[in-house]
């Protein structure tokens, strides 16, 4: 199978997409895999196998690879003789800005490329935290209580102390401020607004059991993957979720009901239905008194959460055989040629 | 002012932007105006001021016209001698699918275009009838109750008939029925799901007053149109919204008293504050009993709906200085360094 892995991107998280891409390189050994970095400035890269390190692009050595451009249906090649066309199915690999925004997305249903990834909706609805609360309150799905601060906004806080301030749009725990007393909010709102003109604030809720799925729909249903109660930490800092992008391999299943499981599949296929097809996505769960809560939807998950599936390869190719296809409206002139014949022109 | 207007797309109102864009060329006589019009197979034409005539694409004359393609910062004319750039500020004046379902946002803020037009996200929650009830909800704004209908889906109609039948994604009554009696409905749904795989449906409301009011944010508020009392008709047909696109006579004001041209006003910048800065914007609203219910966001309407602003040139210039602007994100390899670094690499 081919597929090419598209990655970089500028964002805040460019660096843990590269770590992504190498993990995967090593975990789909049974794939004839691409890869296509996109740098700070929007370029694309065909990059060798062989140069898949972290070094290649912190030295900018990506740079003597060669460069493509996006045409219909494939990335292009151009030389002196003639361009080499890369039309397989991508990999939607860049993390944060960019690759889960939706730009990406639209770029390729723009040129008609297949992809694995979310679709430009479903990315509106997971990238902007204020917009996952829209669609939890639209679909009935229980999540975290919150207030929307807008920057240069005078406006007092309802919630009580300890609160969670988080920019609306960022992922990896960037900007992201556990607020105990009132003294530190003025500052910790601060810190958000350097990242996003929207900032949430939640409750901080202390010793909350956090569960992890992941799932993708192929053959008509969901696929999910096994659950994981992931490590304990106050949050994640960059660099301790900088190392979870790189796990290859596979965790223990969270000790917990076929009860609770049940509903945290049932919250997960409200979320995904009708909006996530052609992405593997990983939905992170609080549960509060027995309470399922969403937490946070992640549509391109760190290294596809591989560690999550018990056989990653052959879900991969599922997802492959299950992709959304955009179809490109016609366009017709029946109406202009009305009026041209009515004009007699 | 320079002003590229950027129409066409591959889209069913492909022949509808080509009449806005004429339609516009006549209104903004004091602009320096480009043409690039996008066609059914997504390349990028040149279009000579002189030959801004529909004929020019329905007889496919456009294609003798210069290729453009998309470089960082601008549309590039590539010829023997070297590339033209054009870097001005671009109108994105592509209606229905491409233009307003973020496809050509997402594209324009890739390769860091200027524009005056709904961004991305905003048009997640304007062209898909399922995701305004959304946005509805959530920032408390009314509108009529709907069902949800997916296809494949076996479901009972809860609403009470007459009701009215909407493609989720469609503009230009494409695809829409009125329902009067049940066993019209299964028709009225297959019709409907031709265009799109999610359906809503609403109840039909005879005789309800439509108030339609436009307005755009610069310099921190809210530029208002005046308010119009559209024509009334059922609904309007594709040759009658076809029309409607080619306006350019100021309308008058609709006779409503001050208190409700407030509440129209109220509604409409829950609507845009915080979502379709950058974009020139119609709501349509319905006003039942007295009540204001939001039916359709048209975040690039025909022809910007100049016809309803007094001095549509002077709000233009206004809108192309309060322009949000998209900053790339920094990539940092500070990370990969420090590792590297431990590693003695």
């Amino acid at each position: 199978m081919k597929l090419t892995i598209l990655f970089g991107g500028a964002s805040f998280e460019h660096e843990i997409s590269i770590v992504s891409a190498i993990t995967l390189k090593e975990k789909l050994t049974t794939f004839d895999l691409n890869f296509v970095f996109c740098d700070g400035d929007h370029q694309f890269y065909l990059i060798d196998p062989a140069k898949m390190k972290a070094t290649t692009f912190s030295k900018g050595e990506h740079k003597k690879q060669p460069l493509l451009t996006l045409t219909n249906g494939a990335f292009s090649q151009k030389s002196m003789f003639g361009s080499k066309e890369y039309a397989d199915v991508v990999l939607n690999l860049i993390h944060g800005g960019d690759g889960e925004d939706g730009t990406i997305a639209a770029l390729l249903d723009f040129y008609s490329i297949k992809y694995i990834g979310p679709r430009k909706e479903a990315c509106t609805f997971s990238y902007d935290k204020r917009f996952t609360k829209y669609l939890c309150e639209a679909i009935n799905v229980k999540s975290v209580k919150y207030e929307v601060f807008y920057k240069n906004e005078q406006k007092n806080l309802d919630l009580e102390f300890p609160v969670i301030v988080k920019p609306a749009t960022l992922g990896s725990s960037i900007g992201v401020s556990i607020v105990k007393e009132e003294s530190e909010f003025d500052y910790a709102l601060d810190t958000a607004f350097e990242y996003d003109s929207v900032v949430l604030v939640e409750p901080f809720i202390e010793g909350v059991k956090e569960y992890n799925l992941a799932g993708f729909s192929a053959d008509n249903k969901i696929n999910f993957s096994i659950v994981e109660e992931p490590q304990k930490e106050e949050f994640l800092d960059f660099e301790k979720k900088y190392m979870d992008f790189s796990r290859s391999e596979s965790v223990s299943k969270a000790e917990i009901e076929e009860e609770l499981i049940n509903k945290l599949k049932t919250n997960f296929e409200k979320v995904y239905r009708g909006l996530f097809e052609g992405a593997l996505i990983r939905c992170d769960f609080f549960v509060v008194n027995g309470e399922v809560l969403l937490n946070e939807i992640n549509p391109i998950p760190g290294s596809m959460a591989n560690y999550l599936f018990e056989d990653f390869e052959a879900s991969l190719l599922l997802l492959v055989n299950a992709l959304p296809h955009k179809k490109r409206a016609k366009i017709s002139y029946d109406y202009i040629h009305s009026i041209s014949q009515a004009k007699g022109k």
